[in-house]
């Protein structure tokens, strides 16, 4: 032993052997922090959450480890698809139980809109962080009781704006904040498509909390705050209804609504259940433009400005989300464009008031 | 003379001979029907004058013949540049005196929006047609007595609407009337640029009558009834104004307007004269949609629809537009869209509407 430490000091290496755990520790933690996957649970196993699964394939930060379904079949299909263990698969009735699992981080609720606020609320109480698909809720008052049980509980709350990480979305906004465009003064948001089943819970006013206003055209809503980069301050709108059957009392097929900006600067959208090609984006500012189409849709969004097409491949949304949401709840990492549940109740605040604006009429002021 | 006729019975020709005069009358006619030639003067001799000057050069049905202005060095300068004979040049005060001009058959009045009900009714008094350009006044009450007044005259009254003549324009409307976009729901018109010098007529609402909708807004309103097809049943409208100091008392800047129509079909657009880059129809169906960008600009019209990109070369607008209106007055035509007086107070009606809406902050309900 006294020969081997003697060797060391002569090879003056006494004080690298002794900091070594040291250094062995922090390669450890930050080795720790890069490779720290998100494990998650889907909740509501629906199309829209096999697309996250198939998603989250390829994912580097975030793992599907789990699901949480009222259909035991379709526990069993997921279980075998996605390699899920039994002890990982819960129902609507035993979610409380998540509480007790070490192997699952985080639940995204996919549940129909109306269901959101008792499934984040549940999940919060277990004491898993919370991301929950757009709109977050049905109303802002549940919106607030979201934000509220996930703080109370010491979870995070994420909204799933995928497209607040969409590389070509992000760079307009860059370039809408540097002043590339000037002065924005109109932004144009088209959103719609053709609805199909007449039968889906979207068309159901008791699990959607509304129409195409609640599902499509709340991109419009928000793209219009983020690529103007402001809050609006009125909002007016106009509902037209060509099929009374399909689209019953409270669910809208068609609304033309516009928001008033603190800078002068307005937006004007559509949200439609009654027409496709309509995905569209237009950014008009004294300088220039941006334009977006396909802005939202699940496939790559082209866009492009005054100075030609921005060129950032393809990921698909979900996957860049579910990582980035990852690294926003284990680095604390802040985004450019928030997707916490406040943003997601400022949306549920201009739902309300396009809603009432149709309703009254009237142009509608929102606090400032 | 008995041997030349007995010599043509002879040959047979007697028939041929004796029809000779018939078949010539008739050769005539149609001959001064293609031939026939629009002989028009100029009323107001403003930038956009001179480009329909310059347009109607090309023209075959149409020619430049002479100019009423208020600036004697004006007149001096156009007798030269168009080779106007002096007995071809009148002044404001001197208009009525046409009446006694054999060489002018029809007068284009192009001065500022306030003074074509004047203008248009001294024309007339004159026995002269009248072509008035866009909006053809500032009122939808002093339409209807340009209206009167030529109808009492004998004359014909045409708008300029050049666009009505625009061959990928018609293309469009006549793949919407043919049913190939399905049933068309939703038009969206973008129509604004940056007004330059602040002291021009187009900034003072005593000559103009209004601001941007006065001037560029109502393409939308115009190409909203054309790519639809049908008339707008209500209105709705929001200012927006950024400098009040270039944009006045009721000089719009800003202005979002919405229109409703029986179908259920909507429109929402955009006018100002604050932005540049916005010159764009979007037609959508539930069978297709057309896109047009540039949609009414002096410039090549570009339109594409769901199947591809339409193909008609450009042929400057106000070369066709002086052609076609020749066309309408000789042969009594009827265009695919109309020009005359009632088309010009449709659109009257509803900037009306529109002006009505954003000052009351109301739907406007128009009669069917």
């Amino acid at each position: 032993m006294s020969t081997r430490r003697h060797f060391l000091h002569q090879a003056g290496l006494t004080t690298l052997a002794l900091s070594l755990p040291f250094a062995n520790s922090l390669a450890q933690e930050s080795s720790q922090k890069d490779q720290r996957v998100l494990r998650v649970a889907l909740m509501g196993l629906g199309s829209y959450a096999t697309r996250v699964a198939e998603a989250m394939k390829t994912c580097t930060k975030a793992k599907l480890v789990g699901v949480i379904s009222g259909t035991p079949s379709k526990i069993e299909l997921w279980q075998q698809k996605y390699g899920i263990p039994p002890q990982n698969c819960y129902t609507y009735d035993t979610v409380a139980e998540i509480k007790n699992n070490k192997d699952i981080d985080a639940v995204y609720v996919i549940t129909p809109n109306a269901l959101h606020k008792e499934h984040t609320i549940a999940v919060a109480k277990a004491g898993k962080h919370v991301i929950c698909e757009k709109p977050m809720a049905i109303s802002s008052q549940e919106g607030k009781e979201m934000i509220a049980a996930c703080k109370t509980a010491g979870v995070r709350l994420l909204i799933g704006y995928r497209m607040h990480f969409e590389a070509n979305t992000l760079d307009v906004v860059k370039r809408q904040r540097a002043g590339e465009f000037g002065k924005t003064l109109f932004f144009q948001g088209l959103s719609g498509f053709v609805i199909g089943n007449p039968s889906q819970w979207r068309l159901n006013k008791a699990l959607s909390g509304g129409g195409a206003m609640m599902d499509i055209g709340i991109y419009s809503i928000n793209g219009a705050r983020y690529l103007l980069g402001e809050e609006p301050i009125w909002v007016t709108a106009q509902e037209s209804k060509t099929d009374p059957v399909k689209f019953g009392e409270g669910i809208d097929e068609t609304i033309t609504f516009q928001m008033g900006f603190p800078s002068g600067a307005t937006a004007s959208c559509l949200s439609t259940y009654s027409l496709n090609y309509l995905d569209k984006f237009f950014l008009s500012g004294t300088k220039g433009f941006a334009e977006m189409q396909p802005s939202t849709g699940y496939g790559p969004i082209k866009a492009w400005t005054h100075s030609g097409p921005l060129q950032h491949p393809h990921v698909t949304h979900q996957t860049t989300q579910m990582d980035e949401m990852a690294a926003l709840i284990f680095d604390d990492k802040q985004p450019l464009l928030p997707v916490d549940g406040e943003e997601g109740l400022k949306d549920l605040y201009l739902v309300e008031a396009i809603y009432q604006a149709v309703k009254s009429g009237q142009k509608v002021s929102l606090p400032r």
